[in-house]
């Protein structure tokens, strides 16, 4: 038996280099930057909660996937599964302390122990963003909206968000007089672009005779055209009500905008949870449909009302922001991932470090990332490390350079050399080339 | 009973406001500006550890606080309690993917189930920043100009950072031959700001004589000047060794970086956790010295050698976070902590929602936080958000204005108010003044 401890992190949970972080840190700001363009403003929660708060209105798969157990106090807590039903709660605790509407963004990570398979994983990102205490069009649009320029902001090319009004599909149901099963439909016809029409189907017979199998694949395919999906469903669904007002209100912001390229009329998205009450809707990638839905979500109008009698309508939507940095990733949008070093000054020898912190400090001064190698190795060693970092410049400063107060600039990419340079006239031809 | 779940958060727990959300954020950015601007990469590890990874080295203390539970796997695994031991492991896994030396910052989240008292909580972040792969005076003197420069970064205007050397301190209890009790003795002596001289003594009594309680009573005493510490300590330690050369080395760098009036060598840091192994440093703010440290840290040669025969020294250092926010926030160093929108587009009517929100994408496109308020009630109540917002700009545009194509911009800070001006020339007027 080995005397050391296996370094190893558990089933579906990982380690992140470095240049994974960084991708992920620059993909987070400027995510941040567009959100909070919009007004939104962050917050945050405990990763742990009492579990009844989480489990409330989750059951069924929740309660399996949580992380739950008894703290030193015997309290039954668990890791958050989701931001939505914190969030939930916390505008429940703070309504008072707030103003509405309220517009915030979490992006934090949460935990589900559900199986592992490519691309899920047992702790992961979420990145949120939801306006509460209003229930208008102009809110389930800005979400729309917001959705669409957060990833345009992070260059996402071909992009379209389907969007659809669980209410009218709850309608079509009562119509066919099924809604006491509306929860397993509507999980059924959730995954329809991924088991395929006629999976869907079978899957539907215990819960529904064949005519109302046949009105739900009617009212679930979307037509070429918004006005004309949006006719039909009104149709099967029983008539024009204030959820098909709605689509066609947000539809008159889509076009105000001169955004209709972005937006699609689907009424096969429902999302699985059963908390959404109006608009939901998702995300594919026109490059990479197989990925699913990079950002999704919809309106919620009795989130909190587990918690309070407060009635606090609200619309928001998730980025998956594992699934995005995987698309990036495949789809080659990203290229610049170095850790960002500019300048290495090597070590020639120990007695002058202070000194090499002294010239690193001067870079930095003019925002030029720098370091100094701690010690003197051979430089074959120091070079294969600025190699290994991809770094740019190096500065040499031996004995003779310092009796003359000048360094050797060397530009590790052409191996062309500087000599006789002031640190002063070093950093100018970094900052000239660098730019 | 009420039939409703009271929306509590656990003892020990919080939720954070925007306002508190947006200021941690800023000093987290600025932080990791200055980590990048060194050449610190960022890495991520999971919250999630198996127990024996995080306890391997933890023990007593951390046994007792560290929330650990079975997983669905019946795993035994528990929440990381600091961000050390998971790098700890981290290097263990993946020295072969990384360079060497490998500097790294990890900013998040930790837990503990501590006992709850005056700013101690439950769960906390931790900032720490390493330098692993090289037991070099360069390092251990780039640690501390880091912790200087951060400090400064977040304009924290004085502060002391207390160094010393940990071997130093081991080899005085050899000579008193009192090491077997060096853990306890050390974490008493560590207390002493806290506790005072005399309770230092009373409590160092079933561990050492008397004639050894005042030697290291004496041995923790700092001199006015550092090398008349130095001096001494070396005498009572029984001699000039490789741990005071080392303390000589720093010094020279400091002095060469002109900042002697920052560092001050005090005997009496040891730090309360037994894996450091060399140069261990507390940071205490000059007006606020109550507060405690507000970054510690020291080096620490042999954490890895639970998971690997590979050594891997290194050497760290911890920004408390939390403590260092109450400082700012206590010395009213950061006065601005509004959400940033500058301009409210006010809804005179729902029909113009969608032009509404056109402008707003105008004003954002110029970098500028415009919101626009989701439907029409009273002016009054749009105007209060607004001043709840901290807003400064609200645009009016009602049937009037789109007729004529114009807007009339309000400054709700002096209530003067612009009319007939282009959305364009509006968008100037506020660059202007926002300047």
């Amino acid at each position: 038996m080995s005397k050391f401890i296996n370094p190893r992190v558990l089933k579906g949970f990982r380690d992140v280099l470095p240049e994974n972080e960084i991708q992920k840190n620059r993909l987070i700001n400027t995510l941040e930057n567009i959100f909070r363009l919009f007004g939104f403003v962050p917050i945050d929660t405990p990763a742990l909660e009492y579990s009844e708060i989480l489990l409330g209105k989750g059951g069924g798969e929740t309660e399996k996937q949580i992380y739950r157990f008894r703290d030193h106090g015997k309290r039954d807590i668990a890791l958050r599964f989701d931001l939505t039903v914190p969030f939930a709660r916390y505008m429940a605790s703070h309504i008072n302390e707030l103003y509405i509407p309220f517009k915030r963004y979490h992006i934090a990570k949460v935990w589900r122990g559900e199986n592992t398979q490519k691309g899920r994983y047992r702790e992961f990102f979420q990145c949120d963003f939801d306006i509460v205490g209003t229930d208008t069009y102009s809110s389930d649009f800005e979400i729309l909206l917001l959705m669409a320029e957060s990833l345009k902001s992070i260059n996402i090319p071909n992009f379209k968000i389907h969007i659809s009004n669980r209410n009218i599909f709850n309608r079509l149901l009562k119509q066919l007089n099924i809604e006491k099963h509306s929860l397993e439909i509507l999980r059924i016809v959730d995954k329809i672009k991924k088991i395929g029409e006629q999976s869907t189907k079978e899957m539907l017979e215990p819960f529904a005779d064949s005519t109302s199998i046949s009105k739900i694949i009617d009212f679930i395919t979307p037509e070429p055209v918004f006005n004309d999906t949006l006719t039909k469903i009104a149709e099967l669904a029983g008539g024009k009500e204030s959820d098909i007002e709605r689509l066609l209100d947000v539809k008159l912001c889509i076009n105000e905008l001169g955004m209709d390229n972005i937006f699609f009329l689907d009424p096969s998205i429902t999302r699985g949870l059963d908390y959404y009450t109006g608009i939901v809707f998702e995300t594919y990638l026109t490059d990479l449909p197989q990925i699913g839905s990079v950002c999704s979500g919809g309106r919620y109008n009795n989130l909190t009302s587990l918690y309070t009698k407060m009635p606090i309508p609200g619309v928001g939507s998730s980025i998956g922001l594992d699934r995005l940095i995987a698309a990036i990733n495949e789809l080659g949008l990203d290229k610049n991932k170095t850790a960002g070093t500019k300048l290495l000054i090597l070590c020639m020898d120990n007695k002058y470090i202070g000194y090499y912190h002294k010239i690193a400090g001067i870079f930095r001064e003019a925002g030029i990332v720098a370091e100094v190698y701690p010690e003197k190795v051979k430089l074959g060693k120091q070079f294969s490390f600025a190699e290994k970092k991809s770094i740019t410049f190096a500065i040499i400063c031996g004995e003779d350079e310092i009796s003359k107060n000048e360094v050797i600039l060397k530009d590790l990419t052409t191996r062309q050399s500087y000599e006789g340079l002031t640190v002063q006239a070093a950093l100018e031809k970094v900052k000239l080339v660098s730019k």
